[in-house]
C-alpha cells in the first residue's frame, strides 16, 4: 500500500469548511486523514492526532486544494464543429435548438475510432481543468444505431453515461414527433439502456412536450435508468415539475424558472443545475443562482460542453461566469461545481474532501479558492489527483 | 543561420486576411516567408513562389497560427492581493479606486527579488496563454524610491514600461493632491525617466483632474517619454480629449465614452483600448466596441492585469469577453489584441504575421481563431514563438 501525503496546503477546502494549513493524507485511492500540516502542529502544541508516515510527501506550498471538479452535464461524443453558426450567433442570430442537426449529421458519419480520439481529447482537456468526473450524454445520433454507439463510447471513459435518444426530433421524423418518442422508448431504449445509468430529455418548445418527455423519462425508469432532465432553457415550461414529480437527480439549465419552480425545487430532492457556460455563449439573460440558494434550493454547476450552446469545458470559466453573473458567492461556486455536481450524479464517493471519500484533488497554484473567480480565464489548475493518483500537472 | 519552417497550417491569420493550409518561414528571429503548403502548393500547381528548405520543420497538423498577443496594459509589478476585496465587491460593494492604496503598502513592502520573483511568474503565465509582449506600469509605489524600483524592475523583462506615479494620489498626500503632482513631475519623474519609455496618468475623478494629468503628461513629454492615458473608466470625463490633443498612443478603458469622444478619436491616431476583464471583475457595463469599430476607432483589447479591478492574465479571455459583451466579431478581437496592441504601443515589428516581422507566433489547439471566443476559459495556446524561439509548448 502506498501512501501519499499532500502537506503545507494553504487553503484546504473541506466538508466542515475551509482549513488553514492543511495535510491530505491519501491511501489506496480514498483520503484516509485530514489535519493539520506539521509545522502547524508543533507550533499549535494541541492535541491534534499525529499526523500518519507517508510514501510520497507532496509540498503543496502555501497553495490551495479543492476537491476534483464534477461536471455533471456534458454532451463530448460527437463528430464536427458549429464555429460558423457561433460566429453567426455572436453577429445577432438567435440560438436555436434546431443547430443540433448539423451535429447529428457529423456525427453519424464519424467512425468510432473518430469519436474514440475526440472524447479522449475532451476528458484529457478536463482533467487539465481539474474535472476528476464528467457524466456524458448521447443524443447527436438519433437513429438506434448510432445512439447505442454513442453510449457505449461514453462508457468506455466514465461511469456516468446518459441516453438522450429525447435530444430533438431528428429531421427524417419531421412533424411527427410522436413517432420519433415511440422509438426512443421502444428499439432505441432497448439497445442503449445497458450501456447507460441515466435517461434525460430535453423538455422545451422546439424539442420534446411535457407529454412526450413524460413518456419518455417512464420508460427509461422502467428500465432501470435514472432520470434527469434539460428544461426551461429557451423560456418557462412544466419540465421542472416533471422532474421533481419523477424524482429526477436533476434538472439542467433553469435559465427561466417560475416562483413556483423555485419552491417546488426547494422542497424536493432534485438538485438544480446551473449551465452558466451556455448562457454565455448563446448570450441568453443568467439565471439568479442567489434567488435559488436563498429559497433553499440545491444547486450544482456544470459545463455542459457541446458544439452548439456551450463549448466551453471550463469548471474555472463557469465558476467564474456563476459569481460574477449568477451572484453566487466564491465558495458557493465551488461547492456546487463540486459536491453540487455530485449531488446531481447522486454520488456520495466524490465533491468532497474527508476521510473515506476518493482521493479526486486539486491542487491551484493560487493561495485560495477565491482566485478561480477573481483570476477569471487564467489556467489555475497546478496538478490534479484522481483516486490518489497524480493524473496531470502543469508545465 | 538556423530556418523553422511551420507548415500545415490550417487557418494562419496574417495583415491580408486569414490564408488556409499555409506555411511560414522563420529565420534569425523574424518570419521570412508566408506561403501555401507544400501539399496545397503541389495541388495548386499555380505560380505560387517555391517553398524554402529549412533546418527544423514543425507541423502544425491543420491547426491555427496566429500572432502573439500584445498585451499594451499590464499592472503586475505589485506586492500582495485583494482577494478579499475582489469577494467583498461581488457581495455587492462598489469598485473605488482608493483600493489601489492597500496594494502600495504591500509594494512598497516588498523586496526587489520577491516583486522579482512575482513579475516573472506572471510573464511566464502569459506567454502560456499567448503573449509575447506586454507592457507593466509602475504605480503600485507613489513614492520616489519604489516607483523607480518598479520601473527598473519592469525594465528587466520589457521594452515597454510605463511611468504611472501618476496612478491615485497616496495617502501621505491626501488632500494635497497638487503637492503630489509637484513630485510626480519633479524628483519621482527624474528617478523613473531613465528606465521608461511611457508615461501615463489616471485622469478620473478619485485620481487626477484634467489640470493635474495635463501637467503630468506634459512633464513626462519634455522629458522625451511617450504619452499614454487611463480614462473614462467610472465616467465620463475629459480625459479622452486630453489624450488626443497630446497625440497619446492610446486612451485605456473608455467604458463611458461620449458621442464627442468617438468622433475625435476616429479623427486621431490614438488607440482606444478597451479592457474587457475591468467590466467583468468590477461588475460595470461593457463599452460598445462596435460602436468604435463603426465610427472607425482604432481598437486594442488588453487585460489591464492587477490585483484589484481585473486581475485575469488571460488574453484569450478578453477576446472572448469582447466577442460576447462588446459587439466584436471574433476576427476583430483576434485583430485588437495582436495588431491593436502593437499600434497601442506605436510598435511596427509585432502584433502581425507578415514578412519581416518578428516570428512572434501562437498555435492554437484549434482549427480557427473562432474558437478563442467559441471556447471561453479553455487553455487553446499549444505552443509559443518568441522572436522565433519555441519558449512554451502544452504538456
Amino acid at each position: 500500500m502506498t501512501a501519499t501525503l499532500i502537506t503545507n496546503i494553504g487553503e484546504l477546502t473541506t466538508n466542515v469548511g475551509a482549513l488553514r494549513d492543511a495535510t491530505v493524507l491519501i491511501e489506496d485511492g480514498l483520503i484516509s486523514w485530514v489535519g493539520p500540516s506539521a509545522g502547524s502542529a508543533a507550533e499549535s502544541g494541541s492535541g491534534s492526532p499525529p499526523m500518519p508516515a507517508a510514501d510520497e510527501i507532496v509540498d503543496a506550498g502555501g497553495r490551495a486544494v479543492i476537491p476534483g471538479f464534477v461536471d455533471s452535464h456534458s454532451h463530448i461524443v460527437f463528430g464536427g464543429d458549429r464555429a460558423a453558426e457561433f460566429e453567426a450567433r455572436m453577429a445577432g442570430q438567435k440560438y436555436a435548438a434546431g443547430g443540433i442537426r448539423s451535429t447529428v449529421a457529423a456525427t453519424r458519419e464519424a467512425s468510432d475510432d473518430e469519436l474514440r480520439a475526440r472524447v479522449r481529447g475532451f476528458v484529457d482537456e478536463m482533467l487539465a481543468q481539474g474535472t476528476t468526473t464528467v457524466e456524458m450524454k448521447s443524443g447527436y445520433g438519433l437513429d438506434v444505431e448510432t445512439e447505442q454507439r454513442l453510449v457505449r463510447l461514453a462508457a468506455e471513459v466514465t461511469e456516468e453515461v446518459t441516453y438522450l435518444g429525447a435530444h430533438v426530433v431528428p429531421v427524417e421524423y419531421a412533424d411527427r414527433g410522436d413517432d420519433y418518442v415511440d422509438l426512443v422508448v421502444g428499439e432505441m431504449l432497448d439497445a442503449c439502456a445497458p450501456h447507460a445509468k441515466w435517461i434525460d430529455v430535453f423538455c422545451e418548445t422546439g424539442a420534446f412536450s411535457i407529454t412526450q418527455s413524460r413518456r419518455v423519462l417512464e420508460a427509461g425508469i422502467a428500465r432501470g435508468l435514472k432520470p434527469r432532465v434539460h428544461a426551461s432553457q429557451l423560456g418557462p415550461g412544466d419540465g421542472v415539475q416533471l422532474a421533481i414529480e419523477l424524482g429526477a437527480a436533476s434538472v439542467d439549465h433553469g435559465t427561466y424558472l417560475t416562483d413556483d419552480d423555485v419552491a417546488a425545487l426547494a422542497a424536493s430532492d432534485t438538485v438544480l443545475t446551473l449551465l452558466p457556460g451556455v448562457e454565455f455563449s448563446t448570450r441568453q439573460p443568467y439565471p439568479d443562482a442567489r434567488r435559488l440558494i436563498d429559497a433553499g434550493v440545491t444547486v450544482a454547476i456544470a459545463c455542459d460542453t457541446n458544439p452548439g450552446s456551450s463549448f466551453t469545458s471550463s469548471m474555472p470559466f463557469c465558476i467564474a461566469l456563476a459569481v460574477r453573473e449568477m451572484g453566487m458567492t466564491p465558495a458557493e461556486a465551488v461547492w456546487a461545481a463540486t459536491a453540487g455536481g455530485a449531488a446531481a450524479l447522486q454520488r456520495s464517493d466524490i465533491g468532497v474532501i474527508a476521510p473515506g471519500r476518493r482521493a479526486d484533488l486539486v491542487l491551484l497554484d493560487a493561495p485560495t479558492h477565491v482566485h478561480l473567480a477573481y483570476r477569471p480565464g487564467v489556467p489555475l489548475v497546478q496538478r490534479v489527483w484522481k483516486d490518489g493518483v497524480s493524473v496531470w500537472r502543469k508545465g
